[in-house]
């Protein structure tokens, strides 16, 4: 691994949590001579002028993307294809054009079209995140020992390919390169429906008559605080990508409630031995996620108080 | 708040989770003059004299109990009421028989016959734990901040009542005195419902043909990672919890699937409307959670990697 800069120049549009944690990484691992950074909401600007993560700031998209080696979506992704309309004609011959989002075929959908002959069209979704939002919420090493997977089109230039590999490794990620439509897939089951079913119990939660909000709250402890975290993440990338993945989060949704329903009637029909071997299976794969270093081994993620063991 | 000890002798019948984590914080603020385990498997009597955290233990309740001012039952609730059966003989005037049971009328329902005249019968549940079991995993500081709701039956000594109340506030909890009923349809939201749910979504993960265990296990950091936490819980444990608190759960779990339906319905039919505003509202209960001291600030739990924010 070397320690020369990958890209001359990276233009990314949006700043939020992953847009300012790849300016924080890029400038730790010295990956590019020059960020530029460009949000369209002026209040945004400003906070990103003082956090200092980009060499340059832009409240419009086009001068941003000029002369870039590398311009990265890290918008929502539901404003991807007006965005692409908007810097296509600014982009130069040779650039790589790739994103952040979570959704990968509706990408392809909407921004393949805008891309420019000898432009290098590869999505990108790097597997990190946190529930916080805005410039103020990113950090270098968000992505250290993440996956990262890159969805290239059918054709796509094999060398740029490798340069943007090798990009997010130098950025602190793994990285795996799958079709878009398999991509939304595993997404769907990793991501997708965790991130609804989290948002529909805190809903629940907050809709009952019976239990007071404020005893939802005090007694959090026994488990509904995990899935305040999830249900706290941002909106509007949420909206977009539910909106951009409905396919494969309805399939996953309805295999979800069909098992449901088999606890369900393993708890009125008092089986059990339903319910004990469900809940055995279960703890092999936090075994494997532990095992492949994307969890803490620690007790409760290692939150709060130091533990005498 | 006095240093000395509540009781001259406590009997933890249970050395798992929260029987060594009780027996750690006793010591921790020298809470009894004497601490006396039992369990009935000879394995775990070894695993627990290694770890010295008991002032004597025993592989038969009667002896364990004999002359205790409080004794809890800390095993799986479904062994409750055998249990009682077993201990009630040996139980003095006056002592005070508690539990740690997630469920509370059923615990009324299988160890009220059995306490004696003169016994004090306080049912107890500490909202506390964590993935891991066994005594190797009790600490001192599990139950810290946490909330202990006590469910004394009507017509219950309010002087029992008081002592076993500040027992657990000098163990580091807040304390608070409810309904059994109404415990139950609390806990069902906001600790059964949710590990149900963790629970099934890692199953159906782990059933999938079009996706890898090893993808999801790769992958899980978007989301899916913090649930396979809560589904690694002890399964004997929950087992009983959903055989023994049936009606709230399935009352709980009819108005999640209603609500996971409305958002079902909003991503068939694209309606992005309904889910921003969704995922908007939920945003409040976690400012609470976090606001009430039930929950670290940090992002992602403060698992892993140092941040430099």
């Amino acid at each position: 691994m070397t320690d020369s800069p990958v890209f001359k120049k990276v233009a990314l549009l949006g700043l939020g949590l992953i847009g300012s944690s790849m300016a924080h990484a890029m400038r730790r691992g010295g990956l590019a001579g020059h960020v530029a950074g460009y949000t369209h909401r002026p209040e945004t600007l400003e906070r990103a002028r003082a956090m200092r993560f980009a060499d340059s700031l832009h409240g419009d998209p086009g001068p941003c993307v000029a002369d870039a080696d590398l311009v990265v979506l890290c918008t929502p992704v539901g404003t991807f294809g007006e965005l692409a309309q908007q810097i296509t004609p600014s982009l130069r011959q040779g650039a790589i054009l790739s994103d952040v989002g979570s959704v990968k075929s509706a990408v392809i959908r909407d921004v393949g079209p805008y891309v420019p002959e000898g432009v290098h069209f590869i999505p990108a979704h790097p597997i990190a995140g946190t529930e916080q939002s805005g410039p103020e919420a990113g950090f270098a090493e968000l992505f250290d020992g993440r996956w990262c997977i890159l969805t290239p089109p059918p054709g796509t230039n094999t060398e740029a390919v490798e340069t943007l590999k090798h990009f997010w490794q130098r950025i602190g990620s793994q990285v795996d390169v799958m079709d878009a439509r398999h991509h939304d897939l595993v997404l769907a089951i990793t991501s997708h429906l965790p991130h609804l079913i989290a948002y529909n119990i805190v809903g629940t939660a907050d809709d009952l008559e019976t239990v007071t909000k404020g005893e939802v709250i005090k007694y959090s402890a026994g488990g509904f605080r995990d899935f305040t975290r999830i249900a706290a993440s941002d909106p509007t990338m949420w909206r977009d990508v539910f909106l951009n993945n409905r396919e494969a989060v309805l399939e996953m949704l309805g295999r979800f409630e069909e098992d449901l329903n088999v606890l369900k009637r393993a708890i009125r029909w008092s089986d059990g031995e339903v319910l004990f071997n469900f809940f055995t299976r279960t703890r092999a794969i936090r075994r494997g996620v532990v095992d492949a270093g994307q969890d803490t081994a620690a007790p409760n993620f290692g939150r709060g108080k130091k533990q005498d063991q």
